[in-house]
């Protein structure tokens, strides 16, 4: 769309051209008509049983409109451009889908594997990578024109030194243009530089089974959870020579002391100061872990199984939502004196939080009430509902400007 | 201008009205045409001489035109609405000027006093505050009309008992949709907070003739410089109940060892992890302050004497900018080893440095060599440059995204 706009430029008066193609170019090519607007108030909401997206407005807190056909959107995210125009969809069924937000319509959309597990776009914004599990490893694309620019397996030795492709997971972005993501059968994190003239992979060992990852806020630190040992690996990217440490070796499975319903994803990790809270796996208990020296500092208990721990922009708060059957409940928790300030009832089955990007409000998903529902933080009270088509992940385009997502 | 397209929305189906109207409703009031596009990559520069702000891409590295009649920009800001799009422009002789990034031209523009020094967007981007010298005070603007919504004088009474109004300075947003400040001439700061019935103030002693503040990244902590005595004053947003702390004790002129040329501003504090990197005021040094016990941890030796001490996003880089006379030189310093990792040449008179959301690369003014310079922060190495008329501050649209600004 835009380098359409830039030829009309060159070509002449724009309001000439306009009348001469009966103004079709500012209308996109979905239903909608575009408008000439901003867009760092906007966000997409999925909707995970239809394959389509939501096009909200954080400051109206409205539903825009509705994008269709997006394929499988069971287990979706959305990175965006950095003009924040376009969100990247990754659905579970390998589609990558780049939605215009302004048009509200679908502006490429590639099937690029047959199973993929999320994405990330590079700090320059010009390339956008998917992890897949079959086949396993990384492909990147161009962010303009969706056109496969590299292809990286994931290529390892197995015990018995045939070679195999590793499901890979947790992929992020780092700040110099590089992409990190962890190999579930290798057991070992990959450091991506699409800087160098041709993209360049590095290794590091990790622990076993790393099943999915994070990256702190500034983009040092890369932590992968394992699903094979206890503890986690942490990766300094500052310090790479160092190698892959293990941490909070308590951290796991071994604690479980209840059925675990779901492992928690490691993007349900909030990081507050020099602290980061942190989803126990199959207990009540939210963790806070002194990221100075990686240890448990203390066991905060709440209501359910947590899935995601989020901290508000301003890190006073801590959003925690809960695993099925106790998962139509969050709870609040006050960053410093770790109390649970407020339970709240969003709906059934609540999938996931986002805070609008000063943090005023929080949006929250509850796919089996069809409802996202928005909370000042303030008050702790709800401002609307909005109605959605079994709504699962959020997604601000204020993301465009943060790092490790 | 959006409460217009909601109109030309209700009215009827756009493709029709617009042929009605030759279109013109997609031409803005200023010269150039606006085009559909996402606001997420743009920015301002201010051009301080010629009372004019550039519209730039930040994706294309690209000037996208100008936009003039703003006033005297002598010691401008600027801050943005939600959605990216406008940005408001706080000049030094009281002016307000609401500009549109997309139509780039003038939307709104207000005298709103004789004599100001900046202002900043409430949490939720309703308000639009100023802080102002004369008369002393702080008037709060609905930031779609610029109508005034509260005028609060910042009255104290001298030590003959008299009622005066004090200069007020270093004003900033901070969460709960809250606004603070500090009084020059009384000592003081005051937190104004806009989401009770009526607009609340409270008061906190500080130093002596606080001249500047800052909030830290996630608005718990706010800074004043003292112009009065050595030192700073500290405010935990947090826990306010305490009132104002002073800190860092040998801060400020009494460790002056040259002439000052320039006391250094407080925007011009780096905060990096737990450890912020301050200007000295009248040394050639960047200090590294530990913000767990607000203690001076380390000095580095720069230069010349810092003006603004800058952290790229990923925290890894400081990027020192000086005083006259050494004001054609900014360095880079290494935050993990403190070492100047490179001395670079951006031109006479380097006024401002904004770095990229993400941070790939940072934009440097140069007033007197009429050019901002673009360079890559992995390679340190000149991007592009870009003419500029007398160029000062450069302000993203990513901001609109960030506390305390």
């Amino acid at each position: 769309m835009r380098s359409d706009y830039r030829l009309l430029r060159l070509a002449g008066p724009l309001l000439l051209l306009m009348l001469l193609a009966g103004c079709q170019s500012l209308t996109g090519p979905g239903d909608e008509t575009a408008e000439l607007r901003g867009t760092g108030d906007l966000g997409l909401v999925i909707e995970r049983a239809s394959g389509s997206v939501l096009v909200v407005d954080t400051t109206e807190k409205t539903v825009l409109g509705r994008v269709e056909g997006l394929g499988d959107l069971s287990h979706a995210s959305v990175v965006y451009s950095r003009d924040g125009r376009y969100g990247y969809v990754f659905g579970r069924d390998g589609g990558l889908t780049k939605v215009d937000l302004l048009t509200r319509s679908i502006d490429q959309r590639i099937e690029q594997s047959g199973n993929s597990i999320g994405g990330a776009i590079s700090q320059d914004g010009r390339y956008v990578a998917v992890s897949n599990y079959e086949p396993g490893g990384v492909k990147v694309f161009d962010s303009e024109t969706l056109e496969q620019v590299a292809n990286v397996p994931a290529e390892y030795e197995d015990e018995g030194g045939e070679t195999r492709q590793s499901k890979t997971v947790g992929l992020v972005d780092a700040p110099g243009n590089r992409f990190v993501f962890s190999l579930f059968d290798a057991g070992e994190i990959w450091v991506l530089d699409m800087d160098t003239p041709e993209p360049e992979v590095t290794r590091y060992e990790a622990g076993k089974k790393p099943y999915d990852g994070l990256i702190t806020g500034q983009g040092r630190y890369y932590i992968a959870g394992l699903f094979g040992e206890d503890g986690l690996s942490l990766l300094d990217l500052w310090n790479p020579e160092e190698g892959a440490q293990h941490i909070l070796s308590d951290y796991g499975k071994g604690e479980e002391r209840l059925p675990v319903y779901k492992m928690p994803h490691l993007e349900g990790w909030a990081i507050a100061g020099d602290r980061a809270f942190v989803p126990a796996v199959g207990a009540h208990e939210v963790l806070q872990v002194d990221m100075e020296s990686w240890d448990l500092s203390e066991r905060i208990p709440v209501q359910g199984q947590p899935v995601f721990v989020m901290a508000s922009p301003d890190h006073r708060q801590i959003w925690v939502s809960f695993a099925h059957p106790r998962n139509d409940v969050v709870q609040v928790i006050d960053s410093q004196t770790s109390e649970i300030i407020r339970t709240l009832e969003p709906g059934e089955a609540v999938l996931h939080m986002e805070f609008s990007p000063r943090g005023e409000t929080v949006w929250i998903s509850a796919r089996d009430s069809n409802r996202v529902t928005v909370y000042d933080t303030r008050t702790l009270e709800k401002i609307t509902t909005l109605e959605a088509e079994k709504p699962s992940g959020i997604f601000f385009t204020s993301r465009a400007h943060r790092l490790g997502l």
